[in-house]
């Protein structure tokens, strides 16, 4: 009953920071939606809203990876995967009248100044994301110090493009980097069955 | 003296916006900063914060541009200006410990599902930019609909990285989404030529 309580006002945090961002979210509105008291709230985040927030991020994040990892488990390489995720979120933004993007960017550009405990968390997040997928073109045969640049350079274009889907109501910037991102991981790929060749 | 007013009004909201947000601020700290009284900024801007959103956003996008462009125009070819546009943002990113990146991200990623009037003011704004650099890529011979592509990937690779500079307060993510956005160029150069040399 107590870990449901904690877990519903995380979840309810979490879905708003994602929609309006964290510093035009009050507590009030936290409470209300997730039907708790506010007493309740500091019982489980004795840190206030900079614990959840940080939690929150946390969680969003961890989500977004196991979205993004099952898309790429279910892809026969690499490089389909990368394209299956790109369109996969072209997709969701589409769905969502270009609502659902990236649950965490907002609040990681909000804070990142002003709040340390949540710029660590968004930062934990993100080394997450790019150690998965440099793991992933490391398994494709790509050189450890390459496959971290590819990985940082594909979820640059994704988070980089939700920015300009979002404002511009169009799936063409997610569409146009998917396929950038695409481009350089076979060519990555091909330079190495070149260079295997050559060898 | 009227003008001075209304500029004022307009600067000082477009740096706090940049550096906290919409959401999180207030008319009274922007009045407080700008030294006026509440009665000259409705003045100015009857539409109220809304209004002050969305020409904040138009200000700062176009002194964005200015920059990026004033970069590219010093350097000896676009690949070149792409990379000195890259190296430059990191060396801003460094220089203000990771505080100056986008002036209209955060924003822009705050409003776009929640204000018309500021989304559309974002949109133009991002599709002033990429119609900028498109045509810096036609100009080096690459043809409309690719160099498109290329202009939307290398943004979002420069947006996307911001975000991950930002939280993780070291400029690798913007080094390698440079890095990437120069490959891409640079093979639609080279291929331009290839495809000369072969005709």
């Amino acid at each position: 009953m107590a870990a449901g309580t904690r877990e519903r006002i995380l979840g309810v945090s979490a879905e708003i920071f994602r929609r309006q961002g964290y510093e035009g979210t009050g507590l009030k509105q936290i409470v209300t939606a997730a039907k708790v008291p506010f007493g309740s709230l500091y019982h489980f985040f004795p840190g206030g809203k900079e614990q959840l927030g940080a939690e929150a991020i946390r969680v969003s994040g961890g989500q977004f990876a196991l979205l993004g990892n099952a898309i790429l488990d279910a892809s026969p390489d690499i490089v389909s995967g990368v394209r299956n995720l790109f369109n996969g979120a072209a997709q969701t933004m589409l769905a969502t009248d270009y609502a659902d993007a990236c649950p965490i960017a907002t609040v990681a550009l909000e804070v990142s100044s002003s709040s340390e405990p949540m710029r660590q968390a968004a930062a934990e997040v993100f080394e997450g994301w790019i150690t998965d997928l440099q793991q992933r073109l490391m398994a494709a045969g790509i050189a450890t110090d390459r496959a971290r640049g590819l990985a940082i350079a594909t979820l640059s274009l994704l988070e980089g493009a939700f920015i300009f889907s979002r404002a511009m109501k169009t799936v063409q910037p997610v569409e146009m980097a998917g396929a950038a991102a695409v481009q350089a991981i076979e060519l990555a790929i091909r330079e190495l069955a070149g260079g295997a060749g050559k060898g």
